[in-house]
């Protein structure tokens, strides 16, 4: 970082450092060394007294639901469990046999055939999508028997497994070839769980009176992620944010009791497809989740009440277990956690961390102290070069904590492997003193924004702001989140909003409106726009001045004379095929500078024609419109086919919401070099000049008539008076 | 042509020249150049009585409902019809106001507003799909007034209206420039037209006593050509087999009346997509194509009728006018036509002509003796190479002649554009040697094929045997028309069967079913596979040995546990959406020479996966299985994102079909170079050997163990002693 102004950046505090026992030297050297005020055991790591007794703030790492192995063996009906659907298995003769763990991982699940589970067990013809009489099938504790099948048929069971690896622990034994006992899961909707829980929790607060905090690592139902018994099928599903992992015949009786009708296994399975949360919600999934959000809000509030009767404060470590807790979500605030703990690879992460309604937010930064890296790449080992790995990831979340800061980060792992690695160790000082500049100008007034509310609008609204379902990687085949990260550091304000909220009215006030995703997928909306309500209120807010931005499939439904609801708004619309003989509008392609150049980026569909003469193209690839302008009333319409994130898309994503308000753009700093992004703090009198590139930059800052000339190193920041 | 046999060929015979007054030198000269027995006029050209005398066959050429301006001046209500939609107006405030004809090209159409067309007026609120009660709105001559419109709501008119220029008249005007009078049509359904019409054709024949065989350029009514007002939409609509053209208020009331319920616009409409003969019909189009193919086939009998009763012959050329005629359809034969001509760019257009129940056979070839070809490019004028065009297309149709011929060949045009171009004159002399050497051929018995029949299943079946709904390029997005180019020269059997057929038991001596679509569309079915019975019965097909080979899409339908309801017999399926959780069978594509190449060429579809972990992936293109086989009892399924034809392409199409009956492969000839088709005559003992490339090659032919070493100059062909 280059301090050009007089404002001294305070030289440590805000920082976690992951101790280690066996290295306490280490430890506490790196802990000066980077500024630390708080150490942190890791899971399976305790700290010794050196380190408990050196003054700093200590967090104690907690998973509530795991390592109670000798409890849950002595009550194995206090295990979690899910539905499972067998593969299908077709009728070549009267007799079909089903063995509804075949394909399934056996040292994850056991199949639940106790009586309040077969319940809810269901026989499926799948060529006909009918359930098979009750009377037609019969279980031998093995295989299900249908007789009676009709010849060429196929037939799936619904059944419910008691899954009996946690799946982290699951995940790291099978992956980091770990050989220790295989730890299990205890579900807290038992009462004799809870209770055997809470009486745990109190015992854990007495026998660690050292700890400050205690850093839940998340809660009690872990996201879903099925294990298949083939090597090249070893992931069946995973979803960071499906409900499945927290049914039993409990939950299922509690909600009829509370609800008045029953969920079924279907409800769940879907013919094979279950809930991926990139789909929209049936209407029973929506109460279902709302359901447990208010059982794990209620249950995370008693361990929290105990946490803080022993004057500990407790935060929450938001991952794994994390199924019903997001931050978002309407029972969040009512736990009374004292901090958010959120690991972050990109900006999205980190404004979804700071957005949450909860005291003190906290990232912890990537890379961790592992050897390898998520994508099994050196990291802490030969051919590593964490140092650099560290500032591309601190490039992406700087620029979004320039526009919402959060009040601490920290790393993860393994701290004895920084050694030999002493770019890293120098690279996070810098990252630490940029954090805190950075914190303490937020701390000195908002920084300088457009006046340009942006809303996204997708199925789930608030409860998925900024992430869709997990990070960024596990996601980016979707344009959204691509979008979501583009807007993370852009300077404008940004919200998310439900169909529902938008047909109330949301809308207005807004000036931007953005809708990405594929056809019938919870980003783009599927049936919610077959609601005339919907259509007309969006009609209104772009025919009054509003921008849609449509990406990819944008309000897509059947059944109407356009596939796109929003067609007569965006100019564009794709074909399912009705309109093939249909001729097409011709149009000269026109360049818009800084934003046409985003075209080469996008992925074109081959479908997407124009609706009107007066739409303009303003990207083509191989003869196909990938970005259009459409006027409309007082406002238009802006299609893009996708979105890739990137410094120039980010740049071309702001000037293409600033087409029609150009005089806008003046009003706030802006670099010629897309890849630098620019944060003005008018209180303070600071502006941050932050390049998020490999390379250095020399490039010309504006604002209005106001012009600064730059250099930047490589992913550097610089701090000059305004 | 080489001849390395004994067998003579015919030096003339089987070729209809187009005469040409004012060149009765180079007609009688090209006549005997090109063994010509059949010299025909053209439109707009009357034959001299030098050419008249010459003892040559003379087709005259018959536009029937054209060239009729004075009668139909009279008889205005005469005019032919059809339903149009406005485009959409929005409501900004309680009143709309629609000019129907907005976009419209104003030489085509008339608003028919007169009372018996009023009753089928429609107004539509587009937003909701719902009619607007006719009390609510008014037509004031020129505009539609709608009251107590919805705000945001977007309304359209369906009316009808005059078609005032006949169709290719226009075309030729607006393209070539032509400034004649603008020819109309007339509508054989109104009593007055068609009395009037019978009348000419007995006066027409009678005032042509030399004419030996009326070519009636096909029949009634036009394919749907729809113009736009703007020069960049000047094609609105157009597709060739559509049956919108022959609509009036008379027919519709003549179809109530028979039919005992009522069609209304938007039948026709169809929210403005229109009835493409790309999708799948309503029933109620189909109840109504039924009613015209009736009505045309009735009518053409009696102008038949008329011709006969001359002792004249009827040959209809099949195309503009069309509708209603397809020479696969239920009433074609009952017509009586006596020959059947097709003018053809490729072998399938061949097929389609040689198959049709109807004595005489003939293709007119291309390149017609135009200046410029049909993209526009050079052919009879400088810089052309109409030699090379000729070659080319005749090496499209030379394989699959090859395999069944038609009985004659002709040219179409102006002949005194080929002064000046001596190496085409030569390039025609050959290729009639070739056709007659290949019909010979035919005469003496069939040739050696594969036992292997092929069954192609679509929503029209035998209706659209070969062709779609037209040329090639004008259906070349399609992948089944690739796929009928290429099964139009493969020594296999060919069937086109509906999906009702394959319920009923057509399954059961194929072996080889092929589907290949777009999901919704005519090709892959649509709707058709949420029937049950379909998918049983071709997963027995399957089951007991058959092949299932599925392109782009097929059997897809919606609401289903997989897209593609043939996904158990593919073991692959394309990803809406549901499964973007689920993990995907991981796998190693494998290569079979010769049918692998065929992977270079397909477009790939990033959203197919593996069913199953035994399906083989033979072709991958960026990360994703493009061509795949699976096992799946007896038989096998095969899938292909998409098809393109071409030599390898062909072959590799042919070799798939032989996967698991390898050893039918000895049975014929093939050559090791793709390019080269043979066909062997096995009763007159000799085979053919066809380049259909325009590169010398030098190649192996194979049959079993027998080997020919042969070398064919580009696009010859050789004729050899078996």
């Amino acid at each position: 970082m280059k301090n050009e102004t007089g404002i001294q950046v305070p030289a440590s505090g805000d920082f976690t450092l992951p101790g280690e026992s066996g290295y306490e030297g280490l430890t506490l050297e790196l802990a000066r060394e980077w500024g630390a005020d708080v150490i942190r055991d890791s899971d399976g790591t305790k700290l010794s007294d050196d380190i408990l007794g050196a003054g700093y703030t200590i967090y104690s790492t907690v998973c509530v639901i795991r390592e109670h192995n000798e409890f849950i063996s002595a009550h194995p009906d206090t295990r979690q469990e899910t539905f499972l659907s067998s593969e299908p298995v077709m009728a070549d003769g009267e007799e079909v046999c089903i063995d509804p763990m075949a394909g399934f991982f056996r040292e994850q699940f056991e199949v639940n055939d106790s009586e309040d589970a077969m319940r809810y067990w269901q026989v499926w013809d799948r060529t006909q999508e009918k359930t098979v009489p009750e009377g037609q099938w019969s279980w031998d504790g093995r295989r299900v028997i249908i007789r009676g099948a009709e010849k060429w048929h196929r037939y799936t069971v619904s059944f419910l497994a008691w899954r009996v690896w946690e799946e982290i622990n699951m995940y790291n034994h099978t992956t980091n070839h770990w050989t220790s006992e295989h730890l299990m899961q205890l579900d807290p909707r038992h009462p004799e769980a809870w209770a055997y829980l809470k009486d745990w929790m109190r015992r854990w607060c007495e026998e660690h009176p050292a700890t400050n905090v205690v850093r839940l690592t998340s809660l009690f139902y872990n996201f879903v992620w099925i294990f298949g018994d083939a090597e090249r099928l070893r992931t069946r599903f995973t979803d960071w944010a499906s409900y499945d992992f927290t049914v039993s015949p409990a939950a299922l009786d509690a909600f009829r009791e509370e609800y008045g009708y029953e969920l079924c296994a279907e409800d769940f399975i879907r013919q094979g497809k279950l809930q991926a949360t990139h789909m929209p919600p049936t209407a029973h999934k929506k109460d279902y989740m709302d359901f447990i959000q208010r059982f794990v809000a209620e249950k995370a509030k008693e361990l929290v009440d105990i946490i803080h009767g022993f004057g500990k404060q407790a935060y929450v470590f938001y991952d794994d277990s994390w199924v019903g807790m997001e931050p978002d979500g309407k029972y969040f605030s009512s736990v009374g956690f004292d901090g958010l703990i959120k690991c972050i690879f990109n900006g999205f992460e980190c404004r979804l961390c700071a957005g949450a309604k909860v005291p003190a937010h906290e990232i912890r930064l990537h890379p961790y102290l592992f050897p390898v890296g998520l994508g099994g790449l050196p990291t802490f080992s030969e051919g590593g070069h964490p140092e650099i790995d560290a500032k591309i990831y601190w490039s992406r979340a700087r620029r979004a904590l320039a526009r919402q800061t959060v009040q601490r980060i920290g790393l993860g792992g393994y701290l004895h492997l920084t050694e030999g690695f002493p770019e890293f160790t120098k690279t996070i000082t810098e990252i630490a003193e940029e954090f805190r500049a950075i914190k303490a100008l937020h701390e000195g007034g908002e920084p300088e924004k457009l006046n340009l509310r942006v809303g996204v609008v997708h199925t789930w609204g608030k409860l998925r702001s900024w992430t869709l379902s997990g990070h960024f990687h596990e996601t980016n085949t979707h344009d959204l989140i691509h979008i979501n990260e583009a807007l993370s550091g852009l300077p404008v304000d940004v919200k998310f909003l439900s169909f529902e909220e938008i047909e109330e009215g949301a809308w207005q006030g807004i000036d931007v409106i953005i809708n990405a995703g594929r056809a019938g997928d919870a980003w783009s909306g599927g049936d919610a726009w077959k609601s005339d309500k919907l259509v007309e209120a969006l009609t209104q807010f772009a025919y009054e001045g509003g921008m849609f931005i449509g990406v990819g499939e944008p309000s897509a439904a059947d059944g109407y004379d356009h596939f796109f609801r929003m067609a007569h708004v965006l100019g564009v619309d794709e074909d399912k095929g009705d309109y093939v003989c249909h001729g097409k509008w011709q149009y000269e392609a026109e360049t818009i500078p800084g934003v046409s150049i985003l075209a080469e980026k996008l992925k074109a569909n081959d479908r997407i024609f124009l609706t009107d003469g007066t739409t303009r193209v303003i990207g083509e690839k191989d003869g196909t419109p990938v970005m259009t302008v459409h006027d409309f009333g007082k406002g238009r319409g802006i299609y893009l086919s996708s979105f890739r994130v990137g410094a120039k898309a980010e740049r071309a994503l702001l000037e293409l919401m600033l087409t029609g308000r150009e005089e806008d753009a003046g009003k706030i700093w802006l670099a010629d070099a897309p890849e630098v992004d620019c944060a003005a703090f008018p209180k303070t009198g600071v502006t941050l000049f932050m390049n998020q590139s490999g390379r250095e930059i020399e490039t010309t800052a504006r604002r209005g008539a106001q012009e600064k000339r730059i250099t930047l190193p490589p992913y550097g920041m610089l701090m000059v008076n305004d």
